[in-house]
């Protein structure tokens, strides 16, 4: 047995962040599978993260504080945007946003989305501490834009941020974003679709 | 037993779409569940539907096809809109749209789009055979919109439904659209974010 695999227990953290990554990675394979949340329990992820159930609680109360947690681990932080202009930072954030489609864990995602009606606690506490974060940095942009008088005044910013996360979305999930598509996105919404004037 | 209990098989055609009906229905109960695609199999439909196998082998050769099949049932079908206006038929469809998130079976949607991935032969014929008709008539309001010089010449028609669609669908799962939701919604997309000149 090498050094690094004795147990440590009083120096500790090395093992127990070991520890805590395996129950995450075991949490998003189980909530990834078909079955969705309903495939998460304590138990099943302690056996396929190959620690006992209470090293699980010792940190997390229930399963679903556990769910949301790993969910915030699996998305990439939301960078603010450099802050250049608008269309600079609304291509940034897309393709930020295009990048995490092709995440091993984006299905995790879809299930609790899906499962919204079936565990809505959950699902609001996935809503405030993973996705609201998120929105705020693009309603951010939205609304510098905005004050620069780069975006129209009466701008409603709730319908901006759905209409550039939702256009974003409207695709294959995993597939990623073909050559160009960030932009076209970017440049319609700010233009509109309607002709000039018309 | 009365006369319309009674097995009618040479006049056949009530009793058989009292069947097809139950089986499309158990379908549509079993894809909403949280197993999703995975809970759908030709046993437990005919045993929630009350029919055997041969009934439900008699009209659709595999589970893939009878799926397909109760997704085209259970959706409304898009109806093509009056063409007074780019802007009237847009907030036709819209509503259209907005009525169908808090029908029964929105979940069962969800989760075939949610198994692209697992049952990707399924989530092909559900885009050719349920969801394509239904963008072909946004497509073909945005394509009138561009001869008629209501909609921006350079218009990119594919880009223009996943921005109505996508905004649309950014929403809590069933949850109803707010009061004037459509309205802001293709408002938005029309005029664009940007700035007028910006």
């Amino acid at each position: 047995m090498t050094r690094t695999e004795q147990p440590v227990r009083a120096a500790g953290r090395p093992r127990s962040e070991r520890a805590e990554r395996a129950i995450v990675e075991a949490t998003l394979d189980l909530l990834a599978a078909e079955s969705g949340v309903a495939g998460v329990s304590i138990e099943a992820v302690a056996a396929r993260a190959g620690v006992g159930k209470t090293t699980i609680y010792r940190r997390w109360p229930n399963k679903e504080a556990l769910i949301v947690h790993a969910l915030g681990e699996a998305k990439a932080p939301m960078v603010e945007p450099s802050g250049g202009s608008v269309r600079g930072d609304l291509l940034e954030l897309a393709r930020t946003i295009g990048a995490e489609r092709q995440r091993k864990y984006a299905r995790c995602f879809w299930n609790v989305v899906g499962g919204a009606e079936k565990h809505p606690e959950l699902y609001a506490r996935y809503r405030q501490d993973v996705i609201e974060p998120r929105r705020e940095v693009i309603r951010g942009v939205l609304r510098r834009g905005v004050e620069r008088g780069e975006l129209r005044a009466d701008l409603d910013l709730e319908i901006g941020v759905m209409m550039f996360v939702g256009t974003l979305a409207n695709r294959t999930p995993q597939e990623p974003f073909p050559e160009g598509h960030a932009e076209a996105v970017v440049d319609t919404l700010l233009r509109g679709i309607g002709a000039p004037g018309a």
